[in-house]
């Protein structure tokens, strides 16, 4: 089972509004709500690949029954830990030409609240094959918060995956995580460096065992300490990014679960990707476009 | 008391964003949540000037129970209706010139709901000294919906004040209400005349008993059989409008319930609504702006 923590989850709304426009009111014509963040996304994604996924994620407030509501309603399987603050929402405003974001910042978690999240994870971590951290830690937590379940998932021999942004990235490097996920400007972010393949050496020098930077149009660099790799589509794809890396992290999650070496799994992920971009909504893909470009996609040594 | 019907309340939640901009991601600073609509404003505003006032309105799923916590929490005397749809959410986006506003469309309402709102209202009719009926009817009730209500409170000798736009003003006209509320616009679409006493007479010809008019900055106009009057705040108001239209029904209510004539009741509605503009949030109004407003506007006949 591949045990996704979420710490920050989401209830995600998409408006439709056909002519929006800034300082004015607006009749929303159509309103999706579904449940998001990072790691939800990526629990639907593993789900809809028919690989077995728990997602662990704290929640709270009316919105969070709406959230544990979507969930089950799409057989998402799913640990709550309830807590008082409010779960966040976020919203797509989508109109004719392109989607605004608007993302609240999540309810403040307690010292005892993330104890639970940590206390849950490590009771599930035993049946784990994969752990993966996913997303923002929410307010209140420390920058390392991510550090301490990795640690935790070694000791189980359980592989990690981490796809988290800025300190909740950095301080967590010297926990030593199997591999990383940042795009570009969260490597530039982390390094300060602009060159790719320097910055993820640069990661790997700091604690992690391999990296995979997702480059948007350009596809994937993965590096570890014996090799590198790109894999890029072989078509640009246009559509809705949102997600997209979050398909990304599914899919290299799944490679850590099936212990696949880059050649297999830069494709699949590089595929994946590509057929989030082509769906209208984050954590769902396009599934005859991922068959045809994983059919299609191939990685290169670097 | 002042019964209030409000088939389609809101939570509304008001992002603030300092720097929107239309087709990017955005951070929410601060996120308020409160329930709305405009039968919960005007109730909210009836509570804080110490009159009782009671809301029916229909109410579920996970936002409404969020409606429903915030009305407790503020202690607004309301009596739900439970429904299997789930309550609208407002956002008001807020930056730094001015706010952006998505009004979801709310929960369709089968006519076994609406039964039962209707039960509910005449069931505290009885004990109610005004009826108001206040906002936009929700997807699913007939144009007619707030004629019964009005007809029901004739029958019980209660005065009614409606607040309604498009057909559910227009068919409730031959319902007779005591008095209706317009704007300028409203009264425009009702009647294609521009000429506000022209319009406000047009709709008394066809049932209305009374008719304010809130025009803005202009005030209000007010009209009956016999008299016609005019009432404007001594100086301009800045601020945010948003339920100011609420606060001047509010006041009419309260003018129903004691009573008074034209004189008195104008300059207390052009108050509330001026010292509401005043206030950053719709449902409440600025103490002092109100009390100073009252005593230094006055009413002419028009």
């Amino acid at each position: 089972m591949i045990l996704i923590v979420t710490p920050n989850p989401a209830l995600d709304l998409t408006y439709t509004v056909p002519d929006f426009r800034p300082h004015t009111g607006h009749r929303v014509t159509e309103v999706a709500a579904q449940a998001g963040g990072k790691g939800v996304n990526v629990t639907r994604v593993l789900t809809a690949l028919g690989l077995p996924a728990t997602a662990v994620l704290p929640l709270g407030g009316p919105t969070g029954t709406a959230v544990k509501a979507e969930l089950t309603a799409a057989g998402l399987p799913f640990v709550p830990v309830r807590i008082a603050g409010e779960t966040r929402r976020t919203v797509a405003v989508v109109d004719t030409e392109d989607a605004t974001l608007l993302n609240e910042p999540g309810p403040h978690l307690t010292t005892a609240e993330w104890r639970r999240v940590v206390t849950e994870t490590e009771r599930l971590l035993p049946t784990a094959a994969v752990l993966v951290l996913s997303g923002s830690l929410p307010p209140g937590l420390p920058e390392d918060a991510y550090a301490e379940l990795l640690t935790l998932a070694h000791r189980n021999r359980v592989p990690t995956l981490l796809d988290a942004d800025g300190p909740a990235l950095t301080t967590a490097l010297a926990a030593r995580p199997t591999l990383i996920k940042p795009n570009a400007a969260e490597l530039r972010t982390a390094t300060g460096l602009d060159d790719v393949p320097a910055a993820a050496a640069a990661l790997i020098e700091r604690g992690a065992r391999a990296v995979v930077a997702s480059l948007g149009p350009d596809g994937l660099y993965a590096r570890d300490r014996d090799s590198a790799w790109r894999c890029s589509p072989p078509a640009p794809v246009r559509g809705n990014p949102t997600g997209a890396g979050d398909s990304c992290v599914a899919a290299l999650a799944a490679g850590l679960l099936g212990g696949a070496g880059w050649p297999a799994v830069l494709p699949d992920a590089v595929a994946l990707s590509a057929a989030t971009v082509h769906h209208p909504r984050a954590g769902h893909f396009d599934t005859p476009t991922y068959h045809r470009l994983r059919a299609t996609t191939t990685a290169h040594p670097a």
